[in-house]
């Protein structure tokens, strides 16, 4: 399958990609390696706390985001990496047992500044919970190939 | 121990945390899981990129940032979570074997808009290589508990 470069990436085109289940293993498994805030790890603790019980790390939680992306939409494509993102927000907990889908709109693209092998396309990335509740949100640039001229 | 509170952090403080010595066998695991894209899994391909060879996921860069931020700060807060960042860039890859150290500034700091119980302060992070280059910077609001009235 040909991949998609970046002439082919049309703005306003939206995907919905998903679901992705996070179970409580994953979550704790992550929060041993990555965040071990008792919030994260410990039962107990994370009852005690304002979120009332095990919630998974905000960094996995994107993560989690990334493989949608990935395996939905930039494996389809010719991506090159990321440059970086705008406005990240955990709106809500993640939870063992919830089921993650993402809402991808593509808002913006624009020719790299500084390569001429690439474009940058904007994707705003909305993380939705099997309730339709918003529980992240961010605008990512990425950097995906032009066709070459003939 | 006692749990810094949100009273006791000041503005200006600075941490220098790590280091965090980044295994090959750390970045494929994470990328098999999270960010299965080619520059981040397949040795040939990854020398075909613009990268050279494989490098680590950024959002698992990011994730060992939160773990320098963790052990070496927020574990001794009495941290509440995050409720989002701004101006994430990834400015140069991280490679196997790299040694990550995250330099955390205080940047400012300001009573919750909607919680009692808590303020928020504003960490720049920046997470240098053993090289002392920059691979990666944000800056993270962080909800810390206040005291209590007496």
């Amino acid at each position: 399958m040909a991949l998609l470069l970046w002439e082919d990436i049309a703005v306003g085109s939206t995907f919905d990609i998903g679901p992705y289940v996070v179970s409580r293993e994953e979550i704790l498994a992550f929060s041993r390696q990555y965040d071990p805030q008792p919030f994260h790890l410990d039962d107990g603790r994370a009852e005690e706390s304002s979120y009332g019980g095990v919630i998974a790390s905000g960094w996995q939680t994107g993560a989690i985001a990334q493989r949608l992306l990935v395996t939905g939409f930039l494996n389809g494509a010719a991506s090159m990496g990321s440059p970086g993102l705008e406005a990240l927000r955990w709106r809500r907990p993640v939870r063992p047992g919830d089921e993650l889908r993402l809402r991808l709109r593509i808002v913006s693209k624009e020719p790299s500044p500084k390569h001429h092998d690439r474009g940058i396309v904007d994707a705003e990335h909305e993380l939705m919970n099997q309730k339709n509740e918003l529980v992240m949100s961010f605008r990512i640039r990425i950097m995906i190939a032009r066709r070459r001229s003939p």
